[in-house]
């Protein structure tokens, strides 16, 4: 391979582009799926009832091969309008972002201005927000509830830090408790956050 | 024209199955658009963050026309796992299904049977349930509370009868108050609910 003069970096080729796309989408899912399986088991054993949200698309051509059946052969990807997960757990409305940050440090390009917003709305109105981030380097899942995001936001607005390092979710956030069924036990740190609401 | 025997329906060919579609989804998508238009009210007011969830789309293929751009060329309608729309309200979790009903009963086919066992399960769980029916006919919309959807649900499932009429909606449900915003004011009625369970 060609050493590019001052590591100028090659234009990646389609196929490239694409593996690394589905790299990344696998190592998300990874995380995804545990989620998934642990809101499976808070609703199979009536403690909450927590879906995540199927993710937007843009149909733009549908094809009708036979009569009951529809294929989408034309959509695109559409932003979020809000977070992936939400529900009900103890009566509370819960809502929360979910993210895998393959850094030491999640930075708020990660997120869309309008989902922080939309955590700080859901916490102003009484539910429960918060962000749920896995650091697979550090083989942790850390809870930070959605106040502490909109403070670091706020002073990222205003020039400082561009993300939240490894240590702030140590100090600010609450560690997960990760086992086999639920994989990802967050239930008991929202707790947590409803006995604030209490006190 | 021929004229088949015995009133024998003619196949639809694919484009009339197509204009059929488009059409129910045109009626659909009227009350649809009202009911964003007023949780767009509520949010804006600080009411109320009440959403509709995406469509669930299974993708199948995806290409790469651009470094950062996905077009997906093959990609099917999923079964929803949950409801249309929910979100918090007053401290509330909201959870409804809406429908567009253009007979004058609404007949148990047209909603699945986990989407009406999932309305109970956040009943029980302490949330708001429901079905928001419009009746085009009648230039109405109704409210239909989960409890009593679910009471003619088990009557169906026992040899009753296979729908809900519109005057049942009118003896056991609430007209909805419509106008201009919020076209369809559903909230007031929700608080009617949350006073029976203060109660």
């Amino acid at each position: 391979m060609i050493n590019y003069p001052n590591q100028m970096k090659k234009k990646p080729t389609t196929l490239e582009v694409k593996k690394r796309n589905l790299k990344k989408a696998n190592l998300g899912t990874d995380f995804e799926s545990k989620l998934n399986e642990s809101n499976k088991y808070y609703l199979k054993n009536n403690i909450a009832s927590i879906y995540k949200k199927p993710t937007p698309i843009q149909v733009v051509k549908v094809d009708y091969p036979a009569r009951n059946k529809a294929r989408i052969t034309e959509a695109y990807y559409r932003t979020p309008s809000t977070t992936d997960y939400n529900g009900i757990y103890k009566g509370y409305h819960v809502d929360f972002e979910a993210k895998s940050c393959h850094a030491s440090s999640f930075a708020f390009v990660h997120i869309f201005k309008h989902q922080i917003e939309h955590l700080f709305t859901i916490d102003k109105m009484g539910g429960i927000a918060f962000l749920l981030i896995e650091f697979p380097l550090y083989h942790e899942v850390y809870l930070l509830p959605s106040k502490v995001l909109y403070k670091k936001y706020l002073e990222y607005l205003n020039g400082g830090k561009k993300s939240i390092s490894y240590l702030d979710f140590k100090k600010d956030g609450f560690l997960i408790k990760e086992g086999f069924l639920p994989p990802i036990d967050y239930l008991p740190v929202v707790d947590l956050l409803i006995d604030k609401i209490l006190k």
